[in-house]
């Protein structure tokens, strides 16, 4: 019988539509929840929370299983998979979305099953701020509680927002998203604030940057690796935040240097996700591969060799 | 009677007028060799080389005294002194030049003193690469050269920054500008491709995203230290430069550790320069000020705590 997953993932999956300036690719597996639990899934098995419609393709749930996701809280809808067509700029930097269909996304309403209610561990993935509240009510005292958010949400749902930072362990956004909802323009204004609307932490985001970790104990300034060959950025958050809780579900704690071990996992499997579209290069990724580019980084961060 | 400097700095100095989304300033002293100079004070006393009319000012020689610069190396000539005029946009990222008049830089002529010709670390600051190779024709086998330079050099004088560039231990410019000489658009293929130029090591500056270094034994990231308020950027990259060859100097060697290290000081110092306007926030510094914020700066890099 499996065990009851002690990191539990909610948010969107998706059918990618992604032009880069070099390739054009059609009906790729997205969504935060896919990133995110493909990512989690070299540390612990993630449960997943999310919703496709009677559309989507077999081989994606097969994937699913292929990175041992449970999926139990995946529910399938009659109706159409959310799907997302995007197009990225010369330098991958910025990208547009040429298209939005919500599908069953739309009216989706996460109903945990009860084996996830007691996972310690929780990522509520990018989504209206009120669907993420939901779940987090039906999960019983979590030890640690992720939230992303974007720009969207900010701007037309900034109360549920507001409500669900102050419930969480870590706030994570990007830079621009950080000024937008404090009006702060500095960097560690913003965070500031921000830790002043609950969360014991923030995680900005800064892409090819890397990111910062802005905490009550202090700063943590995680780089990215610089070598990897970018070919579809998209999912790289996600990636990203999906290793990090992973990795301290395997830990089973949450010190600050366990999230700093844990960022330093998360920019390192971001970094192979990045190499190919979809979860393709993390298909083929083994946690060797893993251990052998943590211990690069490692190696590039040293000050003392 | 004063040793001869084991540091000589060459480059511009000027008079900037400056205005940033809060502050117009007039009549400071600025300049690479002005910062650099400044910069590299805290570690060892270095040999300015440069031109400022008959116009400069009193007071900025003896604030050049009061860094201990060794000013043997710079010449009064009849004429105005190089003088830029800059804006900033809301930003800080992107500035503007609204004048640059050169002065009695347009025709300088670097004659080093006697007491230079043996310094063994050389700085050659962003100018006309014909002026740094004459720089550098004058200093008998030194051990470690860093060059400087920015994008009017690679557009215009390419050929003879490729000479300069092909005799230096290491070469510093921005990412944008890394690319415009390689016509590589990912940062470590252009890297790579500056690095077969000739130079040991290549340091891409990045700005409020700190800087990464290039050498044949691998990659060093250096994050910028991220708390500062930051009032002016003008010459931040040239403090970093300063402090850095300044921070080397002092250990008198530059194994891939020294050079890592004489990083973090070069950032803090950078970062301390940025937090005024001109010299004015390094005129109230002090060593221990330094130490302090490269122990802050160190803990925000570590894993582990």
């Amino acid at each position: 019988m499996p065990q009851d997953p002690r990191l539990i993932i909610v948010g969107s999956i998706g059918i990618d539509h992604i032009e880069t300036p070099t390739e054009k690719r059609t009906n790729l597996l997205g969504g935060s929840a896919s990133y995110a639990c493909a990512a989690a899934s070299f540390y612990s098995q993630p449960g997943m929370v999310g919703v496709v419609g009677d559309d989507f393709p077999q081989e994606f749930l097969e994937l699913y299983d292929s990175f041992h996701v449970d999926r139990t809280g995946l529910q399938t809808q009659s109706g159409r998979t959310f799907t997302w067509s995007g197009v990225y700029e010369e330098n991958m930097d910025n990208r547009s979305t040429l298209e939005t269909v919500l599908g069953v996304f739309e009216h989706f309403e996460p109903t945990l099953p009860k084996s996830y209610c007691k996972a310690p561990f929780v990522f509520l993935g990018n989504m209206h701020p009120a669907l993420q509240a939901h779940v987090l009510d039906q999960v019983e005292n979590p030890d640690f509680v992720l939230v992303d958010t974007m720009d969207l949400w900010i701007n037309i749902t900034r109360e549920d927002l507001l409500s669900v930072i102050g419930r969480v362990t870590m706030l994570t956004l990007n830079e621009s998203e950080a000024r937008l909802l404090t009006d702060c323009h500095h960097l560690s204004d913003a965070a500031n604030a921000l830790l002043n609307m609950g969360p014991e932490y923030v995680l900005i985001k800064k892409g090819e940057n890397g990111s910062i970790l802005f905490g009550k104990n202090g700063v943590y300034i995680q780089p990215a690796y610089p070598l990897c060959p970018v070919q579809d950025p998209t999912g790289a958050g996600d990636t990203f935040a999906g290793a990090l809780m992973g990795a301290l579900t395997e830990a089973g704690s949450a010190s600050d240097s366990d999230i700093r071990q844990a960022m330093v996992e998360g920019s390192v499997v971001a970094s192979f996700g990045v190499e190919a579209f979809s979860l393709e290069r993390l298909q083929t990724l083994s946690r060797q591969d893993v251990t052998d580019r943590v211990a690069e980084l490692r190696s590039m961060m040293a000050v003392e060799i």
